[in-house]
């Protein structure tokens, strides 16, 4: 708290500072002011974004990395880069092909108290699956990696590990509550593997009580030699109050689970890279981005359709107001940011290959809800310098709601930032973000049209002003 | 635009100079910071807004003034503030009681090119009914008032006249698309008979395009001496843009409309008024409410259950924190803001004759979503003294996301200001509220958890800064 509190009077105060320092060079002028103005009331009006979002969602469907859905989705939007005009690259990546095969099955075996108890799961990502017969196992609730670790081989050997820490509802940003709890699906499974567990159990990533479990990826890089991976799930949160309840009341519960997921050979799949060469500084990209792989369940809307059609219409948008830039703009979709971020690694090690500069790189990631700001990160030297000026446009951002905070970007630029740039993630409401994420609720209508607008137009706003002054 | 930025300015500078001015006796302490964080962490944890809207819109339903769900919510109201150790009143006032019978039906009448087209629309507010034949007569479009004044008698006598100015997307708070469209709903029946029509369908207010049509209040005060009022409706936006298309095509079209709504006689009701004696300024109010009634199709769920069950658990927070207030908290509950204001209109006589004062009042009436801030207003000449104290406590909201600007307060509350206090009304981000404001899915599913918990624990701590300092 102390700290937010602090960041935002360093803000204030930065911001006075230098409004007093440059008085006779304005940060801006009163024509941004007038031609941010036309951005939104571009992007409201006319923008593609809701069109775009439905195509991708609503005709192409959930878009896996290694699927034919994700396969379309990069002939999709290279064709609607194209057809805006832009130079088109597709950027070769192999990606990992999961799948997720039979719906999963889930119950409790003959619980003294209930009987027999359906439970709602989804498998982890990348997980692997239990044989055709399913697992039946004790299984045993903990709240933390470190408490499987307490436990030892003595208390987990044999068990399906039940991971039971809720996100915290207290945290204002959802993200952070996300933040501290998503230890447990991703690497729940190989921490308990380590200690003999035959399987894991994950509560759902999301702060409200309902039946909906949420998939996302677990890794197995936690695990020791020779320790085989094992089957990992996550259950609805309602289901997992109702297992730790039936745990409490039961002592010994057996848990049986099947899930037929599996690891196929790796694909190759592309990064799509829209480009306009800058007038004046060609050498200066300023990119905007989003993930085109989604999970499997759901379509994707929020996650990460909708950070793809922003991108995109962020250059739609100031094509339509005839703004030509001074620099570079790179419209990028990535690869795999899912299970695996091959398609960002691939194209940071290209751009540092080539010896590329990103001044800037804004990714839009957390969902299609009206926009709160941005955050913004750099290497630590750098930080203050490269987001000076962005706070003293803070008063063009603010009449559309925006604020500016020191915080991640995005997973797929952020690594961009050795580059000596600076990285912004468009950072939207997140209260309802994780009543979608990983779902299969994650669609079209949980999209409102003109909070996704709203999204464009303040990154078309941002690319504008650091277009035309640099940083 | 310049203004919005001006005023955003102009409250930096304020913070800024105040702080300077000040700086020996600072506007709050460590402490406050502290106590806004248990208040955040308290609503959002061990809050009953939501499950009080649950009970407000599944069990009891749409609370229309003089229905049987009105009284029923008063009673529900009084119980739980009751229950919560508040010393209750009921405030007798007298309402309309509008009743909107059968289903309404439209269509166009053989159209040339379309042959018979149903159309989806509901009644008006207050409307009178067609009669059990319904109304069948040429329809002519325009897009204001003022149009139909310029088309004369001779031009409009005999017809319907169908209202069909959009909302203005371009307007980033939705409340002023609202404000600049909403005078067709509300006098469109009134003018238009003036000058002979026989009906008006009015394009509903949203910015949505669907099938949805949106009630709402409109009123006969326009009407000329002798002139009768004359049965109106809206139309879903959908709906307006087809029936658009076919006058454009066919020039000359029938419309055809049936409702059986009616005012019946004057019935007795009440606001719900809770309150907490002050231990040191009794006399000094501080009043936060939301309105009880709300339209009957739909449950009123975000117009104004949210506001009712935010203003309850203020206290409700403040109280489990243990909160002894200075000032006198007083909890209200309105009665029939929707369709004739006839609560805030007793309260606020009520008050005045009994020479009260309230400090601050804090409605909640624009939906339970994600809170942005405050409006406030006071009367002209003591504006800046009222807000300055809360300026000032900027700081201590925007961690969690809050701003403050010069504006409308409330329906219920905004006649308060003669006494001399400062009025606010809390602003939730307003891009949803219109998908819903007026529908039959304003009800419960469309409200999210978390964003009503926010807007308790953003007025609770409004009302703990207020009744601590005084402004």
């Amino acid at each position: 708290m102390k700290n937010l509190t602090l960041s935002v009077a360093f803000l204030l105060c930065s911001f006075v500072v230098f409004a007093q320092e440059e008085k006779k060079e304005p940060a801006y002028t009163d024509d941004d002011a007038l031609f941010i103005r036309e951005i939104y009331d571009q992007a409201l009006t006319k923008g593609n974004a809701y069109d775009w979002l439905d195509y991708m969602t609503n005709n192409i469907g959930g878009r896996l990395a290694g699927s034919p859905q994700a396969a379309a989705a990069v002939e999709y939007t290279r064709q609607m880069m194209d057809t805006m005009g832009m130079e088109v690259t597709l950027q070769p990546c192999i990606v990992p092909h999961w799948v997720r095969g039979d719906k999963e099955q889930a119950r409790v075996v003959n619980s003294k108290s209930m009987g027999t108890v359906e439970l709602s799961i989804l498998a982890l990502g990348n997980s692997v699956g239990t044989d055709d017969f399913g697992l039946t196992a004790p299984v045993i609730e903990v709240k933390s990696l470190q408490e499987v670790m307490d436990l030892g081989i003595d208390g987990i050997k044999g068990k399906i590990v039940f991971y039971n820490r809720p996100m915290d509802a207290t945290q204002i940003k959802t993200f952070h509550a996300y933040g501290g709890a998503v230890d447990q699906r991703v690497h729940g499974a190989a921490v308990a593997a380590n200690y003999g567990a035959v399987g894991a159990i994950v509560r759902s990533m999301t702060l409200r009580t309902d039946d909906i479990p949420h998939t996302g990826s677990t890794i197995y890089n936690r695990l020791n030699k020779g320790v085989e991976p094992i089957p990992a799930v996550a259950i609805s949160t309602m289901d997992a109050d109702l297992l730790s309840k039936i745990i409490e009341k039961d002592k010994e519960v057996d848990l049986y689970f099947r899930t037929n997921c599996q690891m196929l050979k790796p694909e190759e799949s592309y990064n799509v890279i829209g480009e306009i060469k800058g007038s004046e500084f060609p050498d200066e990209i300023i990119l905007v981005g989003g993930h085109l792989d989604s999970w499997d369940v759901g379509t994707g809307a929020h996650d990460d359709g909708a950070g793809c059609v922003h991108a995109m219409d962020v250059y739609n948008v100031l094509k339509q107001l005839n703004y030509k830039p001074k620099r570079t703009i790179r419209v990028v979709m990535f690869m795999n940011e899912e299970n695996g971020l091959a398609g960002a690694l691939e194209y940071t090690k290209v751009s540092n290959q080539k010896k590329e500069y990103h001044l800037a790189a804004i990714e839009s990631d957390r969902g299609g809800f009206s926009p709160r700001g941005f955050t913004m990160e750099a290497e630590n030297e750098i930080f203050s310098v490269k987001s000076k000026k962005v706070i003293e446009w803070l008063p063009l951002l603010r009449p559309y709601g925006l604020e500016l905070s020191k915080g991640g970007s995005g997973a797929d630029i952020s690594r961009l930032k050795s580059q000596k740039g600076l990285m912004l993630g468009l950072a939207p409401d997140s209260q309802r973000y994780f009543d979608y994420h990983h779902t299969p609720i994650d669609v079209w209508d949980a999209v409102n049209k003109r909070e996704l607008q709203l999204g464009v137009a303040a990154m078309a706003s941002m690319v504008y002003l650091i277009d035309k002054y640099g940083l």
